[in-house]
């Protein structure tokens, strides 16, 4: 292997000039060769050449009304009180589309014939030409329909029928054929040992290149091992356009692709200044195109959006597809990294009339966060972030249409609020409740900075033992805010199935053979155990574990169920799914505060209603540990 | 059969409602079954249930960084002066990804390990659950993932796997089945004989509803015979989740369709304020909902996006999807029927900062109208329509990106733009040159409106000979224009093949027997033939069919093809497409006239490139008639 000189930690537009450089001194096609495919299969496809009219349409002059055809000289002199009358032999009975008779120039709409007795009589006269559609009036032969590299639409392809098409000569379908590699990694719907992950990678990369209108291929997981690797790139390329070869879940995986690809081909580029992302490989082996994903989930989409899809446009010889773009102000301060592109995901929801972004997990793991995210937010690696309020440029993952019906809440986390976006969504298919969990604080700072419709909060204030109310009152002081009432519920210690190591309540925090799992700062639920443990006069220090944080309730059940903490302190609904015991502390309200306004907004309607349906009170008693005695209640 | 009442020319929205109650009440399921799929086959589709992890992931805790895996507690007090060392026992080498051992709860950066033959050594204390991804980070079990009634994308369905998926419960795909009518329609590929016309509507319709992600099926056209359309239908909706009934191209047709609905089952709404799409038949056959298209192919589309899309998004149980939008500038006047929302299809370009909307022809059998069209406006049906220069709401057929890239012309048409429209897509398929053909003076003072970047212009000044100049000094007095030569080209009698009438030039176009067919006003060819006619004192109704308009040359060429009219002044260029001789009259040259800052703005760079190349040149000659000796020259 002679090493031979490749780009690193370049911008993402240099990184792609690179790649396509490389590609075309290696190769590879600059286009698609064209295929000569029927109408009905040419929609979606790209044309290859321009489409010329062969014919015009329509192909003759046609009746625009029913009526009769005239000669509209025979009608000059016309008028309400001079009627002109045509015998038979002087006009034609016409309906609308049909040829405009040898002789005729003109037609008079039926409503304005007076027939009488076969004679036809006419009170005005009509220009000549009026109400006829003429020859070509839609599209005339030899005129350019479509220019070369236009992506058909139905209508496109309608057009070019009804202009003498029968066929139409477009690009191949890109072939895309994903390789996914690792030692830990396993197909999808095998049972996982530990340190083993699903090939979620390849399932996802196919369908993003099937939604771009590729063929794709998966191929089977190849460990990491260099040599097998590179014979499975290497025949995978011949029947590709694109190979996409996924690197494993490690850090430094990708030196390995690297190495593969600068091997068996020409490596291009080794890692682009973008995040998540960062670790990309581009070059080509043998003539074809080749992108190394990295193997977190998000990087491996992102790399897709950001090189795969222009290539493969490119290709087709066509515009890439963009997604439209919206503006929003952002909910938060935004920290980002100088000198990379920041990909930073974010939810979208329209609050008080303006769109305001939230930004979601940044983790290159958490594919959740695309899932979430209604649209993407790039930082230009020439900044240092935004501040919280700035106007922000977003591409859009959802119709703004759904982004404006989508009840936002910020706050704490409850199972009920699943429930309801469930709900609401079964009856009413464009309503989206969108929750963010931030904990309950975080949740009226949210309200307080007109980020959100509504923040679910449960905070105990230990000096009065109420719950919100002091807090709505401390931080949404002067704020025109709403309480409603969703539930009262238990919230306990979650154990493992039996309680084996026998927690009988807050009091055993202290004990040192227990390991604790806690929830992040600003939750109620953190709330709650530090007025517990202030009681008890146990110091923080003294629960072990007391550092770890976790953002959510099943969060906190996931830690106990895996055995990576003896107990944490949750709701009855979160143990139950893990089968966890559930040693119980406190029956606390939670609540919903309303920002200002949104209490009457139509949009909230649906939820409002919901809550007073009795078969979602019964849904919401069934999840167990819940009392929905005051659900719906205005508290203020 | 039983006259039942029905709704005639309501809203749009009121029609959609009345036809839902209609199709209720006949049995129409609300939503498709659900069925379970692969997740391959899932992308695409809509969730007939929430989807609800059943696995966490991470399925563990697993090291964030390539490094060693240690108790926190062992390092505290470490620093850069009081390093901590860690024998073999107390640390794990873990990479990326991997479980964290039993016993460890942080991991330390490689890159922060000094080792000291086997013996670890750290300079900084680590914070416990440093560097470690939490189970369940990404996704936890037993937490919602996705609500009812979402469409499926490439990471949701990679999430899903994720979290525990193997297969989803999705709704089945709408079944679409296209029934077309008419005597005269015949299919797509044949011969047409007089009065004839192609069956474009079933192609498009069907490839509509696939673009939908419906399975779509088109039947056999039928007649115009009610007893037989009636049992096609019958036969037809058994398979169907809609039906669509396209009517044949005359008015009046969907009487017919709407006795056929009435009789074979229940008719909702016969006529919708809608123009065009207005004779819309909405209704339900034994179960199936029926839709009542009209057979004008524009009427025929915007049908199926207004009462088709939605329907199959609810039967789905998807929101429906919308096109993005943007606010847009009105280039011209428009008005609009009162009492009928108006769907007008408008070109888009970005010109001097604005993105400006310009309206297309009208007519519901123009299709192209639909194909150049880069949005839609609709005239709400309270408006009489919209002053030049409003802002206006445009929903978007072309990205918005693909329309900020488009050279905007406006003016005289000729076939050397619709060359560079197509060199230049091919060059870059992010270039689009899109040109308005409304003639030389239309161009001008479109320029001077700020509504175009070039005018294509070839204006004679009668009284000096001279072109176009004397017109841009009158009507772009005081703007800030270049004027850059075309071409020279030909202007002449288009006559049919072997002249059998003799035409020997202007002179004779004051012959009785002589079917002239002329240009719109403000058409440069139109003002040459009336410079030609007042040289030779020649009256303007003295020449047959002087009032006969058609807008381009090509049109004017197929309307001496078709017989409709015995010669017309046009260019060499547009005879020799149909066979036609050319008796010629002038030689003149074809000016580009160049709107302020539009000379140097880079997206026209492309255009002067072009002109500037021989390859560009030579195609132009082969066309004929065309000199490009001073091709790109600046005038003025």
């Amino acid at each position: 292997m002679t090493e031979s000189p490749f780009l690193r930690d370049v911008p993402a537009a240099q990184a792609r000039t690179a790649w396509r450089a490389a590609c075309a001194a290696a190769g590879c096609p600059p286009r698609l060769p064209a295929v000569t495919v029927s109408l009905e299969d040419a929609v979606g496809r790209v044309t290859a050449v321009p489409v010329w009219a062969t014919r015009s349409s329509p192909p003759f002059d046609a009746a625009g009304m029913d009526g009769i055809a005239v000669r509209a000289a025979d009608t000059v002199g016309a008028g309400e009180t001079t009627p002109v009358h045509l015998g038979p032999d002087d006009y034609d009975v016409v309906d609308t589309g049909d040829p405009l008779p040898a002789g005729r120039d003109a037609v008079v709409m039926r409503e304005h014939v007076h027939d009488v007795e076969g004679v036809a009589e006419l009170r005005a006269a009509v220009p000549p030409y009026g109400h006829v559609r003429s020859i070509g009036e839609d599209v005339s032969a030899a005129e350019l329909l479509l220019p070369e590299g236009h992506r058909l639409r139905p209508f496109d392809v309608a057009a070019a029928a009804a202009a003498g098409a029968t066929q139409l000569s477009v690009r191949r379908r890109p072939v895309v054929v994903v390789l996914p590699t690792g030692d830990e990694v396993r197909p999808v719907g095998s049972a996982t040992g530990p340190g083993e992950i699903l090939d979620t990678n390849s399932l996802m990369l196919a369908a993003q290149a099937r939604e771009l209108g590729c063929e794709a291929r998966c191929l089977p997981i190849e460990p990491d091992d260099p040599g097998r690797i590179t014979a499975a790139a290497r025949a995978a390329v011949a029947g590709a356009d694109l190979l996409i070869l996924v690197a494993g879940s490690s850090a430094g995986r990708d030196d390995h692709t690297g190495r593969v690809v600068a091997e068996a081909g020409v490596l291009a580029v080794h890692g682009v200044a973008v995040r998540p992302g960062h670790p990309v490989v581009l070059g080509a082996i043998d003539g074809t195109p080749v992108l190394g994903a990295p193997g977190y989930p998000v990087s491996a989409a992102l790399t897709f959006e950001i090189f795969a899809a222009p290539l493969l446009a490119e290709l087709e010889g066509a515009a890439p597809r963009r997604r439209p773009r919206t503006r929003a102000r952002l909910a938060r301060k935004l920290a980002s990294p100088v000198g990379m592109d920041d990909w930073v995901r974010v939810r979208l929801g329209r609050v008080g009339g303006t769109v305001v972004a939230t930004p979601l997990p940044r983790g290159a793991g958490v594919l959740t966060s695309l899932v979430r995210a209604d649209g993407l937010l790039v930082v230009p690696a020439g900044l240092e972030g935004h501040h919280p309020g700035e106007e922000v440029d977003v591409e859009l993952l959802r119709g703004l249409d759904e982004v404006e019906r989508t009840i936002v809440v910020i706050g704490s986390h409850d199972l009920v609020l699943d429930l309801a976006a469930s709900a609401l969504r079964a009856a009413d298919p464009g309503i989206t409740l969108a929750s963010s969990n931030v904990g309950s604080l975080g949740g009226l700072v949210a309200v307080r900075d007109g980020l959100c419709h509504l923040a679910g909060s449960h905070l105990l204030d230990p000096d009065t033992g109420a719950y919100t109310l002091p807090y709505v009152d401390r931080i949404l002081a002067g704020h025109d805010v709403a309480v409603v009432r969703l539930v009262h519920r238990d919230q306990g210690l979650l154990v493992a199935r039996g309680n084996p190591l026998a927690v009988s309540g807050i009091d055993d925090l202290a004990r040192p053979d227990l390991r604790y799992v806690n929830r992040q700062r600003g939750a109620g639920t953190r709330v709650l155990l530090d007025a517990e443990l202030r009681r008890r006069e146990i110091r923080s220090d003294e629960v072990a574990g007391y550092q770890r944080e976790e953002h959510t309730h099943l969060a906190v059940a996931a830690a106990v169920a895996a055995g990576r903490a003896d107990c944490g302190l949750g709701i009855l609904a979160a143990a139950r799914p893990f089968g966890l015991d559930f040693v119980p502390v406190a029956r606390e309200p939670y609540d919903l505060v309303v920002g200002a306004g949104a209490l009457d907004d139509p949009l909230l309607a649906p939820l409002w209603a919901l809550l007073d349906s009795a078969d979602f009170r019964a849904a919401v008693g069934a999840l167990g540990g819940y009392s929905t005695e005051e659900m719906g209640r205005r508290i203020r």
